[in-house]
């Protein structure tokens, strides 16, 4: 893939988190990476100028390979997982309002239905607060709480998280299907918060259900989708 | 009606669920039956790509008929509903938000205005989890529960129900007025939603109001429309 | 105001009130009354196919005089109102979520900002269900109770209820204002459903508030608009 | 800059706020001022016939130098702060749904999240009602109340607040700043609801994280955009 075609993809999917109703102003970003090199966009440009060659490449050190502009603010906290996780192959970082809300209450988001099982395999956890020791190194520790949060498991099963009194953190394997997991992520927060809302027991969606509603549409034996 | 009208008012009905809002992304199917036949959404095709000769046409035993992809995954849901009631032409399942909000708490939506007497002879009823030993034919058994649910009386006087933990069904005696029951059972999830959020007591619509507001508009004396 | 032009104003203010979003589908109706005829929709026509010549003209005791369909089932209604307030001059029904909450949990909307009495002068009153001994004549009744709900007032300082159960009724001098205080009537249901529903004590506008609010906008002190 | 361009600059920022869905109707206002002149919108005019030559410009006394319409009843308001703070370029006046159910339950928005530093350095105040005997000149009073509820600090740093029973006032160096910060006024109203509105215990932003997000955008040292 080359720089142009990778600037493509990020510029593209950039745009889509406004076409879902993800962002206002330049309330988020979008990077790709391929291989060794990340494109993300650039900070505080808005979405309604951005052209493909305002997308910075940058190395995984964050070294400036292609463009002219300043990448997002964020761009550390990005690198922080690609260095980790080489299966991701795009993160999105919104405030989108339903996943922040939970995110400033500081709960993880519970799985209540086979909405959240069909693309989530567990509740979207909620990494804690930095600690004041972490402010120096804002950005990067963002990420080092996000790798904490995960865990051992595989961050496609469960592909994003959010973050206590910020916003959202999703990814996938490519910029399609992480935009896709930001937009699930937001939607399933929504239904969260209804549900709780209802007065009423909260009940949990049983883990059996949870497996085969997961398994339809993942893994080996999936059912879901064409050939 | 032939094979390819049957799929064009198929195609048609399943844009309409992403024309009223009612899912995202492929969260929805629609089914036309005709006689012995039923036309269906392919499994995990996006509405924007859609056309009509995607559809697929199956028999009342699910076995292909016409068309070259894989029918919904939800298919066996469809035909047990299908083989049950012959009254019904047509379903919809979605996982709009409100509806489904309901469903993840597990509680039936309680008749509080004549908007929902106009449309549903009765609350919208929440059908149970399957349990553990129904998961190797989930969605044949989904069906089953959607029938222990609706229990004797006529499915058109109550065309909807929704699933615990799961989502929507609405249905109808065509694609119209399924999708127009599916559309109005999550305006009424709405409602009731905000009814309880208020602060008060909940108060039921009289019985007779009910009757009086479902006859306007069902049955032989209706006097609502035009003749 | 000839026929043609009446039918004109009640169609454009039938659109309106899908284009300000307070009905889906056929659910709600506008009518307009010059001297001793009455223009309103007809029944369960789709605001997307009505065209002028469908709005029926009556007389005050809903006698057609003019229009080859049949009237809104509702039109007894309105023609209770025409008959008992000679300044009403358009009427509006319809089921708008937030206001059809307030009305489904029968509790009149409260005073709480300034929003709601620069239209509203005073709470907005909540009718009363139906007897089970008013069924019969179920649409002249629903009149009725608008009109014990209003009392003696002048019904234009208030213009517009709710109904236990039931949704909106909103009025004015013309289509255009009766049309207007539907849409405010939403707007202040949801702010105030969202004033209820953040925790804290709920603090009604002083009287010398909504005072000075409403005569800012009303009567022959007004200091608002142009001249 | 010309009476024409601020003219120009009044009308795009009036138009804004209908276009980032902020006002209803004429449920608003935006002035601009240039030193010793302010543009703001004529009373009671729709924004949609609204013309350049439409918006009226007054000195900071409230004598009209130029249009022919009468400015905005909130006239006075706006001048009271134009007076007092110089540092203000802009100011917009709403009624926007979340923020005014805050304002109508006389609370302060608390900080719960990083979407609300990156531009309000602490909560957003509520400003009380007004007395009685501040109805004689209650446009101006509201000012004053304003200034009494911003306090000493810079207007620049906590961009707007929001007054008891009433609604929202904004404003930043310039009318695009003054808009985006009635936007973000906004939206951090709702997040904030949606937090409190799910169970749990509401946890405030540590302060150094606050300090952390506010100067990423803001001060000498800000990290965030482009140079």
């Amino acid at each position: 893939m080359t720089y142009r075609k990778l600037q493509a993809a990020a510029l593209e999917a950039n745009l889509d988190l406004k076409k879902f109703g993800l962002v206002i102003f330049t309330w988020g970003n979008v990077s790709v990476r391929k291989d060794e090199v990340v494109a993300i966009k650039p900070s505080g440009v808005s979405y309604d100028v951005m052209k493909k060659k305002d997308i910075v490449i940058v190395d995984l050190e964050g070294r400036i390979v292609e463009g002219k502009l300043r990448p997002s603010v964020d761009l550390p906290t990005h690198l922080e997982l690609y260095r980790k996780f080489p299966e991701i192959g795009s993160i999105v970082h919104t405030h989108s309002p339903f996943a922040t809300a939970w995110a400033q209450k500081g709960r993880a988001i519970p799985v209540y239905g086979t909405t959240h099982a069909d693309y989530f395999f567990g509740e979207v956890p909620c990494g804690r607060f930095l600690f004041e020791d972490e402010m120096d190194e804002y950005e990067k520790n963002t990420g080092k709480v996000i790798i904490e949060t995960i865990g051992d498991g595989n961050p496609l099963a469960v592909p994003g998280c959010i973050l206590q009194g910020h916003g959202v953190f999703a990814w996938g394997k490519d910029p399609k299907s992480a935009v896709h997991n930001a937009v699930v992520l937001e939607e399933i927060a929504k239904m969260a918060f209804y549900t709780e809302a209802i007065p009423g027991k909260n009940i949990r969606l049983p883990e059996y259900i949870l497996n085969k509603h997961y398994s339809r549409k993942h893994g080996k034996n999936a059912t879901y989708g064409q050939r």
